[in-house]
């Protein structure tokens, strides 16, 4: 049967090689299964978790695994906010959009979020710190929605959605306006349309939008997790994990993600 | 009257500022008419002109001027290329375009542009330099046409022209490409229908997109300006100007632009 790729953290069992013993704890890519054998090699990403920093396994791979290089790299290396910007985070309550806002709130900007349903526009406002946030499914208008939540215009926007809300957030762009372009979750499925943007608002604005991997930062994630640790060690951050358990359970979490039942990051824990 | 502005060159015949005397070649904003007065200062954006460089007075408001500047600006600095990177210039032959590509060639890039008639392809090709060139209205699909001319990938594509041409290039550009958002000639008349670029694309790819308008590069005109004079004088730029004769000619000229009529620079002669 063929192995299915995840990122994932697990403990050594055995090990022939030097570098991995009994014991250690690894993330990186592994499968979704059991057990997994892997042998050491620049391509698998493995690397070796330090166990006396005193997380929970599972922040490994969400504010200190993926999510969070996703949320910093995009923020701090794409978008270079400034303190006093204005940040626009869509998908707000998602695994990266629930730490940019948070990341922002903490380089000094003004954060409005939004999400698909109360209680994570509760959840932006009450235990993340954003400084406003609104359900786009109350909005007809999306446009005059984002002009009233930003009178001033938009810096920074962090985009996770794609289709009418890039174009809301463009319409509503100060100049010089940086767009991170992380994700698309109402283009992934085909389901939503896709964005038309206004080259013109581009131009006349001098937009620019850049689309990253957090793996091109994969130089500095050692760097990017001291940052995030120390800030999660200091209460400065929430970590929002949403946990099913058993591999059973990993056609559901996938099919969550994109009917936006998660808050924070989707996990699975297999053992 | 109104006075209509338009970027111009002229000479002085009266002035009651020491910073300018009669003789004075300035170029800046001035009006759609035979004498125009004006008060120097900053907002003015007039400059007085070297006459002892010995150019003809059109250089100095096009390869000298808005649109040498605005070429120079958008390609090496939005664009920056590398010597053998594959560059898609649009509106080819047109006044920005036709600098581009010439430009670009300079840098020690593969030049492709595309332009909507025979006659603009053959000048792209045996006067401008490029390595190739295209005529857009003869291709049916224009993905495949930039596969065909780009077989491995464009690395920088200057867009002038927004629309299908956008999402062609979009799906033809390599990892880490890049797309200065110059002009949306399509777009602007609301005549051609917008782009939809495909996110997952500028994700994966990591693409760039940026806008941008060459007064942003003001403080930098004169640096820019000696660069491509030297190059213009050692005749490594070929200056394409298209003139009309008379006041009367402006309707006619500024329409031409929209139908694509111009070769180069569009200009209007008044004395």
């Amino acid at each position: 049967m063929k192995r299915i790729p995840s990122y994932a953290a697990g403990e050594v069992v055995a090990s022939a090689s030097p570098e991995y013993a009994a014991g250690d704890v690894v993330v990186g890519v592994l499968g979704w299964e059991d057990y997994t054998l892997f042998k050491p090699s620049p391509a698998v990403l493995m690397s070796k978790v330090d166990a006396s920093a005193g997380f929970p396994l599972s922040h490994h791979i969400s504010v200190l695994g993926t999510s969070g290089m996703t949320a910093y790299s995009g923020l701090f290396e794409v978008c270079k906010p400034a303190k006093g910007e204005k940040v626009f985070v869509s998908a707000a309550s998602g695994s990266v959009g629930s730490l940019v806002g948070q990341f922002a709130k903490l380089a000094g900007c003004y954060v409005v979020g939004c999400a698909g349903t109360k209680a994570k526009v509760d959840l932006l406002k009450d235990k993340l710190g954003f400084d406003d946030a609104f359900n786009y499914k109350e909005e007809p208008d999306l446009k005059s929605a984002l002009k009233r939540y930003f009178p001033d215009g938009i810096d920074i926007y962090f985009e996770n959605v794609g289709g009418e809300m890039l174009e809301a957030a463009l319409a509503n762009m100060n100049t010089y306006g940086r767009v991170a372009v992380c994700g698309s979750i109402s283009e992934y499925t085909g389901a939503g349309r896709r964005a038309v943007p206004d080259l013109l608002e581009v131009i006349y604005k001098r937009i620019t939008l850049r689309g990253f991997l957090s793996w091109d930062f994969l130089p500095r994630f050692a760097e990017f997790n001291a940052v995030i640790g120390d800030w999660v060690r200091q209460g400065k951050v929430q970590v929002m994990e949403d946990v099913s358990d058993g591999l059973e359970s990993v056609p559901s979490a996938f099919a969550e993600l994109f009917r936006g039942h998660n808050v924070g990051k989707k996990l699975v824990k297999l053992a």
